[in-house]
């Protein structure tokens, strides 16, 4: 079953000024350790969420799962969950090269933001479908649909004006999985505090790559 | 070396309309495999390269280079082993039930779509990066990092007006990597071919999950 593409043609001048304001929409973006305690509305995350589910997927087989939290206790629950783990990280687990790309972060195993953000968005991806008999269905790349999806859901976050930190928490999978009650399918991939910067927010003063570091062109 | 965050706060009402008009903006994004032969202009390819060169990745070490393909020879080269390979894959190495969940998208080894779609974007990761005293440098991270930089450039595409396959051609990153010139510590992760869709172009008359599918608040 197939049918006609739906396309909403644009003319060269606009396509070109729409790659040049996205580009600096998204040259905005930085990754924040600092989180105001302003509410963000549900809605606004659930049309974020929405975004996300827009990504392909191998042989369209979707296959992420976003958990989006509020509640102050369960908030608290993951940090501890994630400090726990991270200290155990930072001291022991990584190696001193690690660490020491690291310094220039100045990132702790302490984080105020997974409390004072108001929302932690967790993205899973379902490493396999179970089927009504009993089968597993195999879900082909499901670890880069789900990014892609998670890369499209940075976007729609930045878009919206909000900000998030991209973090993978070093094996608090199996505690956050239970904690939140998902599946035996589902892997932690993402867990991105959304909301707001702190006022005194800082970043560290970083640089991208020029355009002639990252392409090539035949 | 740290500096105050650059944030442009947005009211409530504009932050929420802003959601709205992106996700219907992603949400018309298809998979495409008819394409046009009418030309892009390398400066919007070049702004789509720069979007997704602003995706965060683990530890700031931006482990990705894109390769855009306009040559019609290397195009025509990248065809052919991508027919020939896909061909090996569909006959032999991919198992009855991956055919049968491609069946719907009636897709099969023939890519037209390779040589009339004006650019061929290769996203290449970076698994570590060789230092100048010959050690490497491990990339944590690097295939998430790099597939969250191919979801913003997805978004990238689809908001100038363009259209894109998502693929991965399997067992074909080694020949494309000799092709293109590409460093050993580098491997293809997507491979998007970039441009409008043809006037007649189909698409598989499918459906996305609803949002309660997949997404969960606490
Ligand atoms: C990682 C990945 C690999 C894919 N590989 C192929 C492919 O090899 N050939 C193809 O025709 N489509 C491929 N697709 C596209 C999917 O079939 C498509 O995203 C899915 O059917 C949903 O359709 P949509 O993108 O139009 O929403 C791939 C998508 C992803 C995310
Ligand atoms: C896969 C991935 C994992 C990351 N993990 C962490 C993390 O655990 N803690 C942290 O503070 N930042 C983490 N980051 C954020 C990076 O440090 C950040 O993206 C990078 O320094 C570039 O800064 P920018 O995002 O502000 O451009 C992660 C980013 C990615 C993509």
């Amino acid at each position: 079953d197939h049918i006609l593409l739906q396309h909403n043609r644009r003319t060269l001048e606009d396509s070109f000024t729409r790659s040049v304001n996205f580009y600096e929409l998204m040259n905005q973006r930085r990754s924040v350790r600092f989180f105001s305690k302003e509410p963000v509305s549900e809605k606004v995350i659930e049309n974020l969420i929405r975004t996300a589910g827009t990504a392909p997927s191998g042989a369209h087989t979707e296959p992420w799962q976003f958990v989006a939290v509020r509640d102050p206790d369960y908030k608290q629950k993951i940090r501890e969950i994630v400090e726990s783990e991270e200290e155990i990280n930072y001291m022991k687990r990584m190696g001193s090269q690690w660490t020491n790309d690291l310094r220039a972060l100045r990132t702790t195993h302490i984080k105020e933001y997974l409390t004072d953000a108001p929302w932690l968005v967790l993205v899973f991806k379902q490493v396999y479908t179970p089927l009504p008999d009993g089968r597993k269905r195999n879900n082909y790349y499901h670890e880069i649909s789900t990014a892609l999806s998670g890369g499209i859901l940075l976007a729609a976050i930045q878009n919206a004006g909000l900000v998030t930190l991209t973090s993978t928490p070093m094996n608090c999978g199996p505690a956050l999985k239970s904690l939140l009650g998902r599946p035996a399918h589902e892997k932690l991939l993402l867990l991105l505090p959304v909301g707001l910067p702190s006022a005194t927010c800082t970043v560290p003063n970083i640089h991208r790559k020029k355009l002639n570091e990252i392409l090539t062109v035949f």
